[in-house]
């Protein structure tokens, strides 16, 4: 149901002036579809923009195939995230009124942009947007398996944290480490800047060529993949999957890393 | 037993010079007492000197008190940890010979130093060695706690970790945030300088009194402890206890913090 009494209950309630117009237009608004529960800071833009009437798929789980197909009809826009294939079955299945696709992701892998582009419909999607967020999930992820965060968790629920003792989970502190990362672009270097302080001895990385402009901002030095897995303390993925990248994280590697060597991926 | 078959034979692999003449004047070499399992790098000392025999209570819990005063007798040195109370008790059991007691902690309240001065025994302690250790660990239980990866590691364990969503166990970001630091220290300044690339909107600190020295390295603003607990949104206890810190953190102050303040207690 587009704008049901629930939803416009809620609408009166932010924004009560943009309500009635929206309200009497209603039937004549363009159609949007919105794919997935996303945050109220994005949902609050369509609603006090007036200009449009939406429907969401109000939910943390993904919407079926089925119902997308169907909800689609007729659109002018669609939001989506990255579990939606947009493809030239769910165009055809909006029809030629669909303009505009956003997809709340920095990847587009989703998104067929050949058949977009056939038919001239615009594209959104959000670059940028996650990579101070995903350096400091590294960081967090990295921080917590060098301090045995999980295993202390786990010894304090289940009786087995007593008394003090020299070493036990003490881990392995960053400073005069190395830390090495695969694949540097925006979040590599974010990464880095965020983990000097805790006196880093010597960032390295690997690419499939050297990128200087990035490196050069965090004194990074440019070694093969060889010498990325030997040298380095913690270890960064933070490359996309393409078919270059697809499974060089393998036993060869693996097996040439220190064995106290901390692995964290958070590539895409 | 002191210097046991073991511990020669493990003092052969690693020094085999020193051990012969350390075997042959054994019996007149200064005794030392090691009250618990220590880092390695710290018994080789020890061992390489030639200069000591010693024990080691070579365990991760603390030596009963009982054999405790028993091991002590007749040593010249004493290398303990802070679950040792070195009392009048003790220094009368180690007798006339004990010269030096070291305490491998930062603190040194499980030291009678009145008896000790009495006795003109000298006294070992490790200041500021775990100022980087610290700072690293409470930015370790920040970013965990804020990025919920116990919970997270809890779902992924116990199957509950489905499909991607969008704001699902996504926590809060550093990035524009205050944060509150409560006893600034070297310790304090060294969480401040780690956690500044996050993008930390601002530093705010209480103490007994301003210290701008320290304030002045961080660009912390000083705050009543009253505004310290509104403001900040991630706040981290890096005071000692003491009289006058005992019992400050209470519903009074838990009760001025923001709903998704979040709390990190690392201090003394």
């Amino acid at each position: 149901m587009w704008c049901s009494r629930t939803a416009f209950g809620r609408l009166q309630r932010i924004a009560p002036c943009t309500v009635t117009g929206f309200h009497r237009a209603m039937s004549t608004l363009p159609k949007v579809y919105v794919t997935r529960k996303v945050p109220p800071d994005g949902l609050d833009i369509l609603r006090k923009s007036g200009q449009v009437q939406f429907e969401m798929w109000d939910s943390d789980d993904p919407v079926p195939r089925v119902e997308l197909l169907k909800k689609v009809k007729g659109c002018e826009g669609i939001l989506c995230v990255l579990t939606e294939k947009i493809d030239a079955q769910l165009l055809n299945a909006a029809g030629p009124n669909l303009k505009v696709v956003s997809t709340m992701s920095v990847g587009f892998d989703h998104l067929s942009l050949d058949e977009l582009k056939k038919r001239g419909i615009r594209v959104g999607y959000t670059p940028d947007v996650l990579t101070d967020c995903v350096a400091e999930l590294t960081v967090a992820l990295l921080l917590a398996t060098s301090r045995r965060l999980i295993e202390a968790t786990h010894e304090a629920k289940t009786g087995g944290w007593g008394t003090w003792r020299t070493l036990w989970l003490c881990g392995h502190e960053l400073a005069n480490s190395t830390v090495g990362i695969l694949g540097l672009g925006r979040i590599g270097v974010a990464i880095a800047e965020r983990l000097k302080p805790f006196k880093v001895k010597k960032f390295i990385y690997t690419d499939v060529a050297p990128r200087p402009d990035l490196a050069n901002m965090i004194e990074a030095e440019y070694v093969s993949l060889d010498e990325l897995a030997k040298q380095s303390d913690f270890l960064a993925i933070c490359c996309a999957l393409t078919p270059e990248t697809h499974g060089i994280c393998n036993w060869n590697l693996f097996s040439k890393m220190k064995k106290n060597a901390i692995f964290i991926n958070t590539s895409r």
